[in-house]
């Protein structure tokens, strides 16, 4: 089948959809980095909804995924939510006035102590939408040189670097289980694969 | 390379990891969704910070990829996080005394009408662990029968069929980006090649 005739599925288009009309927001809890906001929501069916959600933020994250000599570099972090040291791609806020390959090359070389000349956006993806609005860019950092920038972690982080030919062994890893890292690593395969470098 | 001589990476092996000493847990805010906790933690190399997080919870959540007639459904639902439409698959939390089973296929008749007759589990993922404890277990659903439970949507949730033989176009979708989702459908992808079906 040729490229033209992929269809878009679905076939059957529904109905376009009517948001609920947001009859008021409330905060209803603040801390120094949670704002927990109560919405009231009437559907267009009539239904009325309170639901609770984080305050929206336009601030978006970038994950960076770092190839050197055929090996992925991880970072193995401290993550007090799960009080656990987790096995990731290096990752952070996008600072006011940065785009994300900017923001990507500082991050990079704050976590792991490279800088990239060459970065490749592959997807940006959401987290848990009817709670949080963040958006995480997912970014490939190749064509490294060392640099290094100071962070703000409490602890040097321990690198990790895996094989190109063996990522996907990642995924057995009890440590490698975040959502964004487990779809990054899948999206890195795909695009490695697509420039017949798999 | 023999499947025997494929080696565990990475080779050289670091130290065993001490985590931080926590010195004390306060909660800061809380909703009736969520309690944010302040955590005072003592590393080992003697630094301190202090880092917020959501309480966390034993209870998991399910995410369920049901198959029928060579085709993925998938739920359109509003998400007030992001104010949007999301494509995604049928998910919730876990019911006190319910395993996953039993919870995926209570929210699969709620929200999909169907019960399955065969549920494999895939993988267990976390989401965010430096904020959040939360974990999503995905399952795949098949030889499904009509069922229906009554669920708390505000609103009927419009159901989207997607042939497996174009299921990676989801990717291309706008409204398809949360990555608990974008894991599972590489998962399931994943787990159908290796049982031959694609």
């Amino acid at each position: 089948m040729s490229k033209d005739m992929v269809t878009r599925w679905p076939v059957n288009m529904n109905k376009p959809l009517q948001k609920p009309t947001i009859l008021n927001i409330e905060t209803v809890a603040r801390s120094r980095l949670f704002s927990v906001e109560q919405v009231s929501l009437a559907f267009s069916n009539g239904e009325q909804r309170v639901y609770e959600r984080m305050r929206p933020s336009e601030r978006e994250a970038v994950m960076i995924v770092p190839i050197i000599d055929d090996h992925l570099i991880l970072i193995r972090e401290y993550a007090v939510g799960t009080e656990s040291y987790e096995l990731g791609f290096s990752k952070g806020l996008i600072d006011p006035g940065e785009n994300i390959y900017e923001a990507a090359n500082r991050e990079l070389k704050e976590e792991v102590g490279f800088g990239a000349n060459q970065l490749t956006f592959l997807k940006k993806l959401t987290m848990a939408p009817s709670y949080f609005s963040s958006k995480m860019n997912i970014l490939v950092a190749e064509d490294l040189y060392p640099e290094t920038l100071q962070g703000d972690e409490p602890e040097p982080l321990i690198q990790e670097r895996w094989p190109l030919a063996h990522m996907m062994d990642l995924l057995e890893d009890p440590d490698f289980s975040e959502a964004r890292n487990v779809s990054a690593l899948f999206l890195v395969r795909e695009w490695l694969k697509m420039h017949g470098r798999l």
